[in-house]
């Protein structure tokens, strides 16, 4: 790489930085990628991970493998500590790097809204981790289920809470269903797993908020078909070892299970701060940047903040939604803006045209909502499958992961249940 | 399960457990198999988890669906904590379980020969926790190199030392070279990972010790090719942080390596301990017990012990080799002989038919060693392969591990390389 070339620095390998990167491929650019994890992680399949239908293999890939023919791109591994603003510098571990342009791509983790002490009783679906973390627990708890002589504890081991009645939550929830019913018959002999109770606590009125109501009640009975039980009105005022303690008006309600899972939130990533630091009033309560109508940094024109991180308000008021498809459209524009400018031209701002929210219940039904159409059932499954297909592009075991797919459809079978994480110690 | 039945409990679900399970399918017998983790785990292909060939779920698949359809089996996941030979009782957590036969199947854990210190520094690839730790550490490493501005850090990052010359060993070492010259080509941007030193380092003097020696020499030319330093008759005597140190005749070496890994030694699980607390002289120094002609434990003829924590020498003098043919073999004896008694037969004295040893190199060589012919190179490698295949069998995605498999031949690749664990704290 020369030394004259424009210094772009991209941080987070999700789909906002590495479209950015992947966009600026034949600009007269040299670019950095860094990224504290050395893959790019399919987060949307996170919950496949955490009920075993795929393994962490299938929904990652190592960003080096996926640029490695891409020539003015480097990726380093390594965690941003310090942004330098005036200078221009980004630093990670004892290097610090300079840049011309700096895109900020790093997303959000879980929030548990002032409860910290919630996330060792239910863990969230961000990163690997987390989802062989809540693998562990849902299967780690037939497995103790099984071999527990008090009825009480057994049914308080079979029953499982899902915290939050977003896509994520819907996900694990059916799922968690499907588990109960079809993966695991036959494969006990002391205990029954389609006897498990799931709940899905969601505090509004209605679960998938952000779709259209007549989705969300197509959604609720597919989930009561599948016998998950929707607590929507539902606001969760405790997580501990044995249950959750919900509220619905003025009742208080305990319910005893050994498995709680978080789906209820997340909060931006902590580079937010970083990078607003002489400006605190352009963080939101969530701890996204407000960006300005080109996705810039408000009076940092250098500097680019796209994806979970930022929040887009200019074109319908509220912030764009924390998905894929608005931080891979957001790194393509921001890509298309720096070669613009570099070659003097002008580029008009930022608007995102909506391809769409999909969620998946189950195996075999989806809601769908595109805006000018909706629809939900099977149709809205096999076009959740192929979006998340398109997705891989650029993995080189796509096409693995789809006949692993065929197959798990097929022959109702997940048996990527390894329980390799999360020990648990209440017995 | 009815009370009059002859319970049986396997303890172990590895290759001697599951195969002693899957024989007495057919006999009048209720099993349970006691395992801490819920799954087998094909330990042979380790390696290649280690170096990113293969993810855990291709090489591991839950015992309760492996066992499903068998109805005279139970599994529970639990950690044996004692066992009462006179009340005839296996107790795991709260449980007191009763057997009439008890088959010990729980094979070895890595040995560090007094030096347990050495663990952190070099791991050794028994678990798949193991594995992915190695991965961690080898990928890391190049990571590391990639940001690293001083030469002489950057040249200890991409030197690896393995320690011990047997299969593991030689598999690792194959699989590292493979690695640093095709996987990562093109990959990084200030390295380059063809410069890496490979160390295999062998205490007697010849690796592969157990096979002939014009095996040992095909392979020692077959790793010089690879780019690995091959240095026998040198005996490791400390491991730290940042390398190891050697000692060749009376001339103490040192080797400053990023990465040290373990391949040297095993050690029998200490449930044989248990088994022999009336009883110490039946232990040998590796903590292995010595079983009778029939595999059971001296002076307990319904208590037997088989695969790596068994040392059967009534055959040819010196302990059988632990390796899986072995276990699998006295797995099936001892299934027959129960069911033999239960139908008042007796049954000929344990003979291992020698099936041949195999250690594959790199991406297409091996050595193979059937006693009446051995073999190398692309053929004994095909071998392999299809012996590794056959093992899958039961693995409902043997099928997709074969498509991995035969597209990472075709293609130089190793895209598993999610670096999960094992965060390096040294810089």
């Amino acid at each position: 790489m020369s030394e004259s070339l424009h210094r772009v620095i991209i941080i987070g390998g999700g789909f906002g930085g590495l479209y950015a990167a992947k966009a600026l491929r034949k600009a007269p650019v040299e670019i950095t990628l860094i990224d504290k994890r050395n893959f790019h992680l399919l987060q949307p399949l996170l919950y496949q991970v955490a009920t075993g239908g795929l393994s962490p293999g299938d929904i990652a890939a190592p960003l080096r493998y996926i640029l490695k023919h891409q020539r003015n791109v480097r990726v380093m591994l390594g965690e941003v500590t310090a942004i330098d603003i005036p200078r221009n510098l980004v630093s990670i571990a004892q290097l610090a790097l300079p840049f011309d342009t700096l895109i900020v791509a790093t997303g959000a983790e879980n929030h548990y809204y002032g409860n910290d002490q919630w996330e060792q009783f239910a863990p969230g679906l961000k990163t690997i981790e987390d989802a062989t973390s809540c693998r562990g627990r849902i299967f780690g708890a037939f497995e103790l289920a099984e071999r527990e002589l008090d009825q009480a504890r057994r049914q308080r081991l079979m029953t499982f809470v899902i915290v939050g009645g977003g896509p994520t939550g819907v996900e694990l929830a059916g799922a968690l269903a499907e588990i109960a019913h079809d993966t695991l018959k036959n494969e006990f002999r002391g205990i029954n797993p389609a006897e498990s109770q799931i709940y899905l606590v969601e505090a509004s009125p209605r679960i998938l908020s952000e779709f259209p109501s007549s989705l969300s009640t197509r959604a609720t009975s597919t989930l009561d078909r599948l016998g998950v039980q929707v607590l929507t009105n539902h606001r969760v005022v405790g997580i501990d070892r044995h249950g959750a303690d919900l509220i619905e008006g003025n009742a208080i309600r305990r319910i005893e299970a050994g498995t709680v899972l978080w789906g209820a939130g997340i909060r931006a990533s902590s580079l937010g701060q970083l990078l607003t630091k002489d400006n605190p009033s352009v963080i939101d309560r969530t701890g996204r940047v407000k960006v300005e109508r080109d996705l810039s940094l408000p009076g940092h024109p250098d500097i680019f903040v796209i994806g979970d991180l930022a929040n887009f308000s200019h074109q319908t008021g509220s912030p764009l939604p924390p998905i894929a498809p608005v931080a891979m459209s957001q790194g393509k524009y921001v890509a298309r803006l720096v070669n613009d400018r570099l070659h003097g031209r002008t580029t008009p701002p930022f608007h995102y045209m909506n391809k769409g929210i999909l969620a998946t219940i189950g195996r075999a039904a989806a809601v769908a909502d595109f805006g000018w159409i909706r629809f939900s059932g099977f149709t809205a499954w096999v076009l959740w499958l192929f979006v998340h297909l398109m997705y891989l592009a650029g993995f080189e075991n796509r096409f693995l992961v789809f006949i692993q797919w065929a197959w798990n459809y097929l022959t109702f079978n997940r048996t990527a249940w390894l329980i390799t994480t999360a020990r648990r110690k209440d017995q």
